[in-house]
């Protein structure tokens, strides 16, 4: 998605992946490498003007070499690496009064002071909700993670919603409207992720305002995602955080009037922010790996799917599914958000990615 | 622009198109050789499953082998070529009713029944206005086009309006709300192409008939623009159709529902048509190469022009400029029409695209 706005201002862009990566296909300016690997991260960078990631699981010893020589790296890599870390990610909050669910920093060994049920995450390398436990005894907490972990008090909240920020060079800002996802609550999953949210004024203002405080204490260039909770009594908590293009702002392509990936390249490029408006109400879905299907991907019920008013389909060209595999999204514009809702539900159930 | 529609679509596309062609960094399915040549074209559709086209410059001889051998090539190759052919096109209307100025057809030595002024065409190989004289006697006419060309009645028009029409194999038809052009009266040129149009919903209607009147008498599958003069009295006539994604259609990208790029992949896929609804005004302004200009281009004032409101700037990434070369377009949307205009005139103003 980064390619197809990189290409509307035409960018020579590169991209560094492993070996059929979507965007193989669609970038002779490909190389093959481990994202992880010091020298693939460094040698690939350094033919560069600026690098940035759309992953966080990145070697940042690289990119720091990189920011020594005098290269842009947006996110920059100290950044990164705060965030790679759920602990130092809570420690920054708390030095910084960015209101989030109170924790302890936790060693295989160390006593805690939680009540449980209680949330246990790994500091590091969690990713879509792995990692991350509800443990409701001792031995549920002795049979989860080891090493370094993180302790937060389980909050009940009513929604989660999700603020995008992004920052230039010259330290211009611009939010994004709150967007909220819809639990699904027999399945107790997100059902999809609706835009503008309902949340009201107060909690919309109070959201920006602490997407910006976090971007700007950072000092980030880029784009950064933060995730809330709205607690029952309407207090924003928050949850995560995500210096890159996100899945809760997808729905930019055709709900706004500067998509996140455009937003994106043009903080890093120190050009002028773009319009975040929305357009139009839009509803975003994730298609999914269907259960029981793993290899070469087959999409089931696409031309159905097109029947339907106002579906952009966004499939990310990955090879093989597997089970709940993240194949892409689909958006759905309609002046009418129930209208919208209504047609993702349908869609949801008729699209299906299955295996040859 | 295509390729940004094919990769939502995750459809695997490949590209023929000579060195340096803007897809050429964009795909690593890109093939060099020339469009006109017969070997080129066919053997480089031999390994494809449906083949289209971008321009219709290409050599048909190779596309109806091709179709002859079962392949889907559409739009088909004998509409190609009643297209290429502006003497064709022109009979084709006389004998389907579809209303055009009045013409004759002309080789060297021959008569003609037309008072001057009058327009003289080429009927093959005219392109953005190449081909196209207007001749006020007979000297300019004897120093003007040889060979096979076209002499058509000069109409006083008051707009120049178009229409685009996709249709599928199942024969579902679908246009897009007509657009209008602006001219500068004082360049005589099109400043730029605003959607949606004012000129009522009786000409609209009748715009939007003739267009899918005309797609289907040619049986034609596939994206049509069909460009009309509205006359002083408020009739239409039909100028010149083209059988591909056109200029006319850019706007459609940020201002419609569905991009005339998808509308194109859905018609020639079969798969149900886009919703083609107006989601906010939109004016395409050309990114023309400026006068003086000739070699490897650099585009200026784009960091300003990036700096208003619902700015969508479209480079081609062509390599080389020269003066008026279509470089690119910007596209800016606004929830007014007014407004959008205001701004694209600044925009235009800002913009040039110079070489090194």
């Amino acid at each position: 998605m980064i390619l197809q706005e990189a290409m509307n201002l035409n960018l020579d862009i590169r991209f560094l992946d492993t070996q059929n990566a979507p965007c193989q296909n669609n970038s002779n300016h490909f190389t093959v490498g481990d994202i992880r690997n010091f020298d693939d991260v460094y040698n690939f960078g350094k033919e560069l003007d600026v690098i940035s990631i759309e992953i966080e699981n990145i070697n940042t010893k690289a990119l720091k070499k990189l920011e020594l020589e005098g290269k842009k790296v947006y996110p920059q890599p100290h950044i990164i690496e705060l965030i790679q870390d759920k602990g130092l990610q809570k420690n920054f909050y708390k030095e910084n009064n960015i209101p989030t669910a109170p924790y302890q920093l936790h060693e295989v060994g160390d006593s805690f002071n939680f009540e449980f049920p209680f949330i246990h995450k790994c500091r590091v390398g969690g990713y879509d909700g792995k990692g991350v436990q509800k443990v409701n005894n001792i031995d549920e907490f002795n049979q989860s993670f080891q090493g370094s972990t993180l302790i937060e008090e389980m909050i009940p909240f009513k929604k989660e919603l999700s603020v995008i920020v992004s920052r230039n060079e010259k330290g211009e800002m611009m939010t994004y409207p709150i967007v909220e996802q819809e639990f699904n609550p027999e399945a107790n999953l997100v059902e999809f992720l609706f835009s503008p949210s309902d949340v009201g004024e107060a909690v919309e203002e109070k959201g920006r305002e602490i997407a910006c405080s976090i971007i700007e204490k950072l000092d980030m260039v880029g784009i950064l995602a933060v995730e809330f909770f709205l607690t029952e009594s309407n207090e924003l908590l928050v949850n995560e955080i995500a210096p890159r293009p996100h899945n809760s702002g997808h729905h930019t392509i055709e709900g706004n009037y500067t998509s996140q990936f455009e937003q994106h390249l043009r903080a890093i490029l120190n050009l002028p922010l773009g319009n975040t408006e929305i357009i139009e109400p839009a509803v975003m879905i994730n298609v999914l790996g269907a259960k029981g299907f793993t290899g070469r991907a087959v999409y089931k019920g696409m031309e159905e799917a097109l029947s339907f008013k106002g579906v952009s389909p966004h499939l990310y060209g990955k090879l093989d599914t597997k089970p709940f595999r993240k194949m892409g999204h689909i958006t759905v514009t309609n002046p009418s958000l129930d209208e919208a809702k209504k047609i993702a539900l349908e869609v949801k159930n008729i699209i299906s990615v299955e295996s040859e």
